[in-house]
């Protein structure tokens, strides 16, 4: 017999478009973190501090944020429905509202066994209830057939570009700086990412004659563009986008026939101003001038992740298709069932998020009072950590405007530049690592969204409580700037 | 303003590898099914059934099995983490043993909130602990750092065919019939598929002459074959491979360098005979021949979904890495990393499913009557199914070997075929309409899976209780063939 041969698998042989693929947000110093924590956790370290902050994760129950209590107090009976069985115990002993056992009734009568699949495009019920949402929120209808239960955002993001990119000449435009998803599937997929600028200066508000120029560049170079994808609220720029400009982008999609890929999954985590769906503002203008919009195709997405639920372990999430061909649809409904389903817990929660407790039911008081500190509790720690950074020499922030993300501007001095060419990093990888390492403090370098050339920045995280770690990077940054001066 | 032009997307330019993806298990068949169970419930209706069965799909808790109380009890713990402070209630009135309390706690210290995102190879812990199973189960060394926690087998395949499929010369060996979830996925990914017939007279075995000729065929036919699937026990066929056919198939991807992908998501639904891991033989093997078989690579997958566990909802599963390259683990984890996390919830299912009550422990007695009550259901129902298969003139099905599916042969008078072929359908998929439409029985055709041209079979599982379907199935039988005599 012979001896044994290499193996198959090496990674000049795997999947060029995977390898190419970049995922800063759980990279290198995501990875580098988790060494610590571990570190920390076994007592056997000398590391200058005494905790590993992730501010490179918009992951609120990691840190600090508690979970609704009716939703899960719902989700518990619903994985042990044997305690319907004993509603005298979960009212009198354990506190349980009617609300939540009725609740909790009506989605097991949905729903069956949360253990088992449901419809690939989720349960028809849960459905239903979000497209009673959307048209409380909008003030227009939504129909349950058109929406897709996925597992968060993210999954429906997937399903979404799998079916819309058909070649490597199909283009997306994607804002940049992004949420790395966008860029990471597109290589996957060998589509190609037509990037345009946000515009730092009017709050990272998106700029049509940006827009246009990098459509009109990327169609010159024979890119079949396809759709635009737009984050509102940013991710991870927290902009909150104007009537005007969400106006802007509906007409030039119309004009050029581009699909919206509407990412709104922030869309309760706003602080100035406020949140306007694509949905509503699309409805909007087709009532203005019938019949001129009813081709222009929209798909937006929500989550569990994010806003005061932050259920991200959960994987729940959906999406709404507007103006979709019927058949195109059932290649995406198709496309989910290789899948099977998304999970039906994460499924439930979508259904608990997008229909709260309403005023006068019994759980109502305590969900609004716990909703109301999560989000004022993240203003105040957004406004705190703006404050730190208008101290720093050399960082510029704007006002927060919303999602769970500060992006500063950073201006590096030269020898620290130098530097990190030296290491093989850029600059703000450079800064990043070197923070980290001094304070436990996981941000993620700007250039893992992207960002104009010769521009630097990083993006955290508001979610950490307590304002030591604010404090620990005011006082890494003046050393750092101290040292490389 | 222009009017209305067209929509972007239609079926022609749409991703044509999305369009050619075939996925019957959900089909035209299973569509019709629902439409028929929501006319049941509406009562408007005259079909000639009062309940559809949903033989169709592998989805246990849609049907009798109940989910086993252990594991939901201390599910309903995680999902509300505050009844731990009310322990007295939770003992004393509701029934909960010290250890359903005991394993909460545990996995709530590992994992902290099942709302937040885990590590993107799954809860560190949780890990370890699917390590021990495997230790226990095969006798050799698992390491944590090779396992990954994904939403279900399915997903633990879409990565791994991601990363191993470099373009579309990249071909995978799949036995056919198999279930749909290879060909579909390998579809949407452009890699090719390298079809190898299983033996039909052989219960359903790998017969290695077989293999290699298809093997040699795509290999001169200029396709880079890179791996082979292996499902055992067998979806659709149910068989249980002996130790020989497994040592023959490790031995012939140490020959030609093929990574195995083993996928064992039935190794609990075994009633002849014993499982056998991959796993397990290749430590054999290079336990036998020390240094031989170092290089063979082989992931092999396990799942929530289906055995007595059947919370297929939950999207639970993990995969297990064996002789990778680091680099190429590298990869997976980034590409794993691109979808955050399995779902948190699923993953603490896994758990408890590789480390239930243990004799002496106050939750085994009933854990373990639950268990053996579905292993035996399960047993009885597919005999009385073959049972019925027997009576059916031109109808031949192996004994049950395991699994939760029969995949009888079923022989059509000419006549039907030419019915078939008239509606536009295959012989196997007009009969199982004809089936649907007449007893309510939603069974998939061969043609979903693959078949030896020629033949003709249908997969139905042996979930759905009682007998009156399995009479119904009987009934139609004959009244169709005396239709097309």
């Amino acid at each position: 017999m012979a001896s044994s041969s290499g193996r198959r698998l090496n990674i000049d042989n795997v999947n060029p478009h995977v390898r190419a693929a970049k995922y800063a947000v759980r990279g290198e110093l995501a990875v580098k973190s988790e060494e610590y924590r571990a570190q920390l956790q076994s007592g056997m370290t000398d590391l200058p501090f005494t905790q590993v902050i992730s501010a490179n994760i918009g992951n609120p129950q990691q840190l600090d944020q508690k979970p609704l209590t009716f939703f899960r107090q719902v989700l518990s009976i619903l994985e042990n429905p044997a305690l319907l069985e004993k509603k005298d115990v979960l009212v009198n002993h354990l506190g349980y509202k009617p609300d939540v056992l009725e609740r909790a009734k009506r989605l097991l009568k949905q729903v069956g066994s949360v253990g088992a699949y449901s419809a690939s495009n989720g349960v028809p019920a849960i459905r239903q209830s979000i497209a009673d949402f959307l048209e409380r929120r909008d003030g227009f209808p939504a129909n349950q057939a058109d929406i897709y239960l996925s597992a968060g955002a993210s999954s429906g993001v997937n399903t979404l570009l799998h079916v819309i990119c058909a070649d490597d000449k199909s283009g997306i435009l994607v804002p940049i700086p992004q949420y790395p998803l966008y860029t990471a599937s597109l290589s996957v997929l060998n589509a190609t990412c037509v990037p345009y600028f946000l515009d730092e200066s009017k709050n990272w508000g998106t700029d049509l004659s940006i827009i246009k120029e990098s459509y009109d560049k990327a169609k010159a170079q024979g890119t079949d563009v396809r759709a635009i994808v737009i984050i509102n609220p940013g991710n991870p720029t927290g902009a909150s986008l104007p009537e005007e400009d969400i106006r802007a982008v509906i007409e030039f999609a119309r004009q050029e026939r581009l699909v919206i890929i509407a990412d709104e999954v922030y869309q309760t985590n706003v602080f100035i101003g406020e949140f306007i769906s694509f949905k509503r503002m699309l409805r909007q203008m087709a009532r203005e001038k019938p019949g001129v919009y009813d081709n222009v195709e929209l798909a937006s997405l929500h989550s569990v992740s994010k806003g005061m639920v932050g259920e991200c372990g959960h994987r729940g999430g959906y999406f709404e298709l507007v103006n979709f061909d019927p058949q195109v649809q059932a290649e995406i409904y198709k496309f989910v069932s290789i899948m099977l389903c998304a999970p039906v817990i994460g499924q439930c929660l979508v259904e608990l998020m997008v229909n709260p407790p309403k005023p006068g039911e019994p759980s109502y008081e305590l969900y609004q009072k716990e909703y109301d500190a999560i989000f004022y509790g993240l203003k105040e720690r957004a406004t705190a950590l703006h404050r730190a950074f208008e101290q720093m020499e050399g960082v510029e922030c704007g006002v927060p405007q919303g999602s769970m993300y500060l992006f500063p501007t950073i201006k590096l001095p030269a020898k620290a530049v130098q530097a990190a060419a030296a290491q093989g990093r850029t600059p703000d990888e450079f800064y990043c690592m070197r923070l980290l390492e001094a304070t436990g403090v996981c941000v993620v370098p700007g250039s893992g969204f992207g960002q104009k050339e010769g521009t630097l920045h990083f993006r955290t995280t508001f979610l950490a409580p307590g304002t030591e770690w604010v404090g620990s990077i005011v006082k890494f940054h003046k050393e750092f700037m101290d040292e490389f001066r």
